[in-house]
């Protein structure tokens, strides 16, 4: 054996199991001998906070809800049977509910209105399942840009009479999917279409959506229980509803998360894979997010998770109080796309550059369903591939670089699932490592509430701008409307370039600018 | 004036520029008064490199080479009149070449294979600017995953006749380009259509695959020039084939960048946008890469720009030595989609989580080119965009985060030439400051030799297995082929997950797993 072998370590900590056909390397991860033990008290409160979750405790609790992904592919779990078989009861009706799409065949295309956990999650699967046999194709908006609702609709604009809307908000007013879904609406009936008759909800019960979509009388509502997250929600009616009516399966879906969930669930530190994750990502940054988490997929059906990853680590674990209220600013940064393609973008600068990173892969054991053509004798496009990650990661470790890999067998509904609910663990047992409520998002709220101060400013200068109609520089509308300069121009400027009856003459400087609405 | 208002701030770091109507905001980044005079000796000397590199100087010592992505769009600023030509002659040949393409009818659809400087420009490129009323529509292989290649394959099935394929490799000889050029052969071969008939490469001339297509046949070769690197190729043949083959406007997007380039090059910090970023970027890293940079381009059109952006910065900064050979370990990780969608999934972290980035907002000003409706009275969506960037830049500042705007009239081809001219500029600014070479990438070369050693061992293995056909563990396997057991073990688990002849008996541990051949 050579003298640099890493075999014994890769023994070691290379963690496997059968029934979801995963496993976990850590032994390129340069922790100690004494790491994980000095670890295992911090462990058992984290198993014990889990414990604690999936039986129903109030565990987010400044929003006061339970936290219960887990239940979703595993009901029986649940606290309650009323929660049991409102999970049966609404599953079942998304089957009968595509089943019955599918068999009467006036629907052609989904397109999903929503934005980050209502989106993300639906896109992932979407990509990573889909086929040129899907039953339907799902389409997008998950913003508010005018532009990008603008193309989609124009691709869609020969088949809009066949395309389902489905519109996902859990709170019912998240703005972005609202006025994708009023911009939406606009252009059904711009065709003689009936809105109504192409839409569907999938919000919390009562929520603004949901009384919205009663009274106007959409095709179908299904719920959005509050406790479930917005970055977990993907196997409740938000991801289920789009992956049913896209022919995908679900059953198999759900019960790859379940398996995941087994072997995640064993209170035992270097049996459970979750739990080693975490403890890699606590190693990796000192518990404190000092390093990135780059995450690169050896499989282009996979290039969204990492986007799906950079959502549900970054938001969960993103915080800027822990439990007992003490100042952290918590977090991991994620990013990245696939492998190998981001060799030829980035590698440089891990392999030379700043090492402020460790390295996910995620290998895909299978390279190809079908029979591979050699593309050098003996060798097939699957097997660069593979050399190309293990090339990458060796590389990498010797340059001082740390990694863990996840492989899993192939990717289907099953193990895209179960991939899922890997991370959904790790991300929990984190946020207990380091004392964190990884289930609300507290910071989102500071951004909502200071665009809601810009549009109200945007009004407000538009009636200034109504009522005196001579040129005027920011400084001056900003003394009348009793705002601040900066702000006031940046929304003149706006106005300036969006709405024909406001002019503008430019200064040398900003601040000589002078506006009017002519 | 409220007391916390930045408007004097905001005036006297607003950078406009009537040309190209974009403008850089630095008044958010937190340098204090004495910051900008005390970089400016620095300033002075990246002037200067930068002068020396627009003049041919080598400039790229390693692989002495000259850099000349700026006479791209300047033809009359190249060192000779023999480049100038080469540079005319070719963008002449292009524009011609994708005529007759059009004119003849034959092809409907471009396949692009390529990947790193030769896929990422040309992908941001056509989907930022792409239409439902594009000439030729555009598909890429960008990666060595034989199951992606067959997702593009099956789409353009029915249409491969139409196809017309179009190689993209500098060296000629990156493996994931070639293998990907392979399975398209097969492909069309395996519907009886000549290869040769569809095919166009992209090339170092004299390159292997410059050499291949020669002798082939192919219906048109492009050059690639030495002086041009990857992800600087974008208004190159590599960049301009395919956007002239999709119709779009290579003259604006040329000009677009031209202005920038006169602007960025103006040897006055203060006037000098391109300057300004690189300042920015050392301020907020110390020189060091300490901060993250975060990209939010609020467009849809735009999401691509960030991971264009993450190979532009990351692959040219990240850097072990510097000029002088030091050890150095430069370089900025970077990542980013799009606003608002992102304020949906990781603006949490941002806001109140680990402070370890800054953010640039990247804002169009334009929202729509035709008449949008209103979504609330007096309010339509893309002043709902613009409430968001600017309500997150204000959330985030509040919160101690610094951030960046970058603000442009429009997307089209000009203003997309114009934004890529800009980064280009900054990098190499940024690159000077810090001392490094921003023209090579020796990191790659590492990873693809352990790749090359794993792809070899695989070979080694089999023969091994056909050799002894008892089953035996990697142990014994890698005792016998003289190679480390954890990297047999990777190749034989890779082959049974592969090859239906290679079988695993698996054990409790990695070493007692038995493979053999059958």
């Amino acid at each position: 054996m050579p003298m640099n072998s890493h075999w014994d370590r890769f023994q070691q900590f290379l963690l496997r199991h059968a029934a979801t056909g995963f496993s976990l390397d850590i032994s390129r991860m340069r922790f100690g001998p004494e790491f994980l033990s000095s670890m295992e008290p911090a462990a058992q409160r984290a198993f014990s906070d889990m414990k604690a979750l999936e039986s129903g405790a109030v565990v987010n609790p400044d929003e006061k809800r339970m936290v219960g992904h887990y239940w979703l592919r595993s009901p029986q779990l649940a606290p309650t049977a009323q929660l049991r078989s409102e999970i049966e009861g609404t599953f079942a009706d998304i089957v009968q509910f595509a089943a019955k799409v599918h068999s009467e065949g006036a629907f052609s295309d989904v397109l999903l209105i929503g934005i980050g956990g209502s989106a993300l999650g639906p896109q992932f699967v979407s990509d990573a399942l889909g086929t040129g046999a899907d039953a339907m194709s799902l389409h997008f908006f998950d913003n508010t840009d005018p532009e990008g609702i603008d193309r989609v609709l124009d691709g869609l604009q020969d088949r809009l009479g066949r395309t389902l809307t489905v519109v996902i908000s859990k709170s019912g007013g998240t703005k972005e999917t609202r006025n994708g879904m009023l911009e939406a609406k606009a252009r059904y009936e711009k065709l003689g279409l009936n809105f109504a008759q192409h839409a569907v909800a999938v919000t919390g019960p009562g929520s603004e959506l949901d009384r919205y979509a009663d009274s106007n009388g959409w095709l179908k509502r299904f719920p959005m229980w509050d406790w479930v997250g917005g970055r977990t929600s993907v196997m409740s009616a938000v991801g289920l509803v789009p992956l049913q009516l896209q022919g995908l399966d679900m059953k198999a879906f759900l019960e790859g998360a379940a398996a995941m969930d087994e072997w995640t669930r064993v209170e035992d530190t270097r049996s459970n894979p979750a739990m080693l994750l975490a403890m890699m990502w606590f190693f990796a940054g000192n518990g404190r997010g000092a390093k990135d988490m780059v995450v690169l997929p050896y499989k282009d059906r996979l290039v969204l998770f990492s986007k799906y990853l950079q959502q549900l680590v970054m938001e969960s674990l993103g915080k800027e109080l822990d439990l007992d209220g003490k100042t952290v600013n918590q977090g991991i940064a994620v990013y990245g796309n696939k492998g190998s393609t981001d060799q030829h973008a980035y590698v440089q600068q891990l392999r030379d550059g700043v090492a402020n990173f460790f390295v996910t892969f995620i290998e895909v054991r299978k390279g190809r369903s079908q029979a591979s053509m050699e593309v050098d004798p003996g060798v097939t496009t699957a097997d660069y591939l593979q050399g190309f990650l293990r090339g990458t990661r060796t590389a990498l470790f010797d340059g001082g670089r740390d990694s863990v890999t996840v492989s899993m067998p192939h990717v289907d509904a099953r193990t895209v699932g179960s991939l899922i609910a890997l991370y959904e663990r790790a991300v929990g047992f984190y946020a207990s490592l380091v004392n964190i409520n990884a289930y609300h998002q507290p910071g989102v709220e500071a951004g909502k509430k200071a665009a809601g101060a810009v549009i109200d400013l945007l009004l407000k200068v538009r009636r200034e701008l109504e009522q005196h109609r001579e040129p005027a520089d920011a400084g001056q509308i900003a003394a009348r409307v009793q705002a601040d300069p900066e702000a006031v121009y940046h929304v003149l400027t706006h106005m300036a370039s969006n709405d024909p009856a406001v002019r503008v003459e430019c200064a040398q400087s900003a601040a000589g600018d002078l506006f009017r609405l002519v």
